[in-house]
Formats: structure tokens, C-alpha cells, sequence
């Protein structure tokens, strides 16, 4: 793409750099962004300069907070010994919508992808290890997704986690609520005989 | 979707502000942006910034251009009699694309669109007659998509030119090169029948 404006090539270079978005995508959006009031441009930079330059962790479970301690770890309503491990603030926030989650959280912040260049140093695993070591953690929920790097992080986390005695789960796998069985695929459904359950279990939760 | 973060929150609408992109996809952009290094977010957002406040339009064409008269408009290779009518930049770089267009432009901002609340003022319309009015035009040639809000343009604008004597023509529509008749759709392959073309003329241009 050859731009009249060097200007308006940086910005459709900068925001081309963003995951799912190309250069015909950015110029579209950076056009939009043109025809607005520049209110709507300079608030969208700054939000994003903030975010960026003031972001931070809660020092407890890693996930996005403005105070030092998010208001999950410090509800007196939740049961710290209960430790649910989800990739990001994403997974966060689709579980607390459940409203079935009564423990806290540890976010690793991604998931072990040698591929990626995504290593067990570049999550936050040792913090959650240290928390066990200090008996802090009767049982862990490992709540990754389903994949090979899934797999690998919560293996990798349950062999750092050997001899200590601590309870390990993880979410259970099988056919979504209102799904037919003859559309799901043969690993889900193969597990989720395995893994059956009580049936007056299958009563709870709903 | 509740935020752990106003920070969070605040740049995540913001992103979700922009033509296609909802709170979803705006908060796996924002997360993106918060595992890179710091500056690929404030290269981006001041890149954004910068063409916001910065942008200047070609005085002739109305192009997006960093000087007073762009790079086409300023080049003495290009005929200033044969005006090119486009909507936007994206036209502009098309058409230059192809290397068949020796004219210049002149670029609308947009189409009317009364559904968008976009009239005739919001277009750079009165500069394109003002040209015509001094003569400095012999030929127009319309190329805006064809569409309701492109075709009520062309006709706007058309009006508008009655009584000056220039050549008004509008781009070809057709079967696109390399496509099979048995696709296309009724509406082009019919207009293609009736605005046929003398076949010495389809040997140009390829």
C-alpha cells in the first residue's frame, strides 16, 4: 500500500500491528477515526497510554486491578484456600458470571507455548507454588482451556505442586447444557461418559 | 461485562467505540496490548494523536496529504482538466493502482446519507463546483460505489453542474475480468448488455 500521507502510514502501520487486524482493516478504522471529533481520538490514545503506563496486578491472584489487592482477594465472602488457576482476566470474568465460584483466583497470565516463546518463567506459576509451599491452598481448580498448551501448563503446575498435599481438579469437560449428542465431537463425548457423575450431582448448579 | 479495572474499563470502551469491533474483541486487543512491551501502546496511541491533530487535506483534491497540495495535484505529469469524483482515500490509492488514470482527483469525505445523517454539506461538493464554475474542468468522471447513498451523490452532485458545459461520465460497471457470466448477478450482467462496448476498446487497458 503506497499512503499520500506519511501520518496516516504510521498510524494504519501502528494499528495493523494489533492480532486479527490488516492493513486494509486499519486504514478503515483510522479513516473512521478521521471523521469523528478528535475528542473521540485523543480520548481512545490516552485511555490506552493510561492503561498501559498505570496497569496494575494485585499482588494476591495477578489479575488486572486498581488496587493492591482486587476485590476478590479481599472479600471476606470468599474462600482463599480455594484456588481457581485461569489463564487471564477473561476467564475471570466468564467464571465470577456464573455465580458458582466461591474461591479466589490465580492468573498466570498466558499459557506455556514454546512455539509462542511463551516459557513457565514468563507466567506467574512461582507465586502460586509459594503460595502452596506456605499452606495457604487446600485445593486448586485448574480452569486453562482444553488445549495442547492447556494440557502442558496444568501438567507443568501439577509436577512443581508434587508432595505437597493439596486437593488438584480441574473443570470438568463434556456436552454443553442443551447440546445434542449427535453433533459433539467423539474426544468430548468419550470423556464425559468416563467422567460421569452421580446423577443427583447433575441436579445442582442450575 | 463488570471490570476489575476502571482502566481496564475505560480503554476497553473506547476501543469498542470503533466500526466493527465490540467489548469482546476490544478487551482481547486491550489484553494484547498489555503483554507487549510499553511502547508498542504509546507508539500507537501517539501515532494516532499525531495524525488526529496533525492531518492536513490536499487544498485541491482534498486528498489526506502531509503538504498543502498532494503529490498527484502538484505533479505536472497529471492532466488537472479530468477530475476524478471518489469518496475517499482508499478510491484514490485503487485507481492509482491500476497506473490508467493520468487526471486528478477530487475526494468527497463521504456519500450522502441521510440514514448516517450525512447531507450534502458534510461533502466537499461546493469546492468541486467552484472548480467547474471557474473552468478549470473539462471532464468529471464519477467514480463512487454504486449504491444508493453513492448513486443519489452522483446525481446530487450532477444537478448541481447543469448548465456548465463539461463532460460527466461514471466509471464502467460489468463483469469483472476473469469472472464467469453464469455468477454474475442480473443487475451487472444486464447493464453490461446495455452499455456495451465497441470491441476494438475492450483490447485497451490489459
Amino acid at each position: 500500500m503506497e499512503f499520500s500521507s506519511k501520518l496516516l502510514e504510521n498510524a494504519v502501520n501502528e494499528v495493523s500491528q494489533l492480532p486479527g487486524i490488516g492493513k486494509r482493516t486499519a486504514l478503515r478504522l483510522v479513516l473512521h477515526l478521521l471523521r469523528q471529533p478528535e475528542q473521540q481520538t485523543l480520548e481512545l490514545a490516552e485511555s490506552l497510554q493510561m492503561l498501559r503506563t498505570q496497569v496494575r496486578y494485585c499482588k494476591n491472584c495477578n489479575n488486572i486491578s486498581d488496587r493492591e489487592l482486587c476485590e476478590i482477594c479481599s472479600s471476606t465472602k470468599r474462600d482463599r484456600t480455594l484456588v481457581c488457576v485461569v489463564e487471564d482476566i477473561r476467564d475471570v470474568m466468564a467464571i465470577e458470571n456464573t455465580g458458582q465460584f466461591k474461591g479466589v483466583y490465580h492468573v498466570l497470565g498466558g499459557k506455556i507455548s514454546p512455539m509462542d516463546g511463551v516459557g513457565p518463567s514468563d507466567l506467574n506459576i512461582v507465586s502460586l507454588v509459594e503460595k502452596v509451599k506456605l499452606g495457604e491452598i487446600k485445593e486448586i481448580i485448574f480452569a486453562l482451556s482444553s488445549t495442547m498448551e492447556g494440557d502442558t501448563t496444568n501438567f507443568y503446575i501439577f509436577k512443581q505442586l508434587e508432595g505437597h498435599s493439596i486437593k488438584t481438579s480441574t473443570i470438568a469437560r463434556g456436552i454443553a447444557v442443551g447440546d445434542e449428542l449427535e453433533y459433539a465431537d467423539e474426544v468430548t463425548l468419550g470423556r464425559s461418559i468416563l467422567n460421569r457423575i452421580p446423577f443427583e450431582n447433575s441436579l445442582k448448579g442450575s
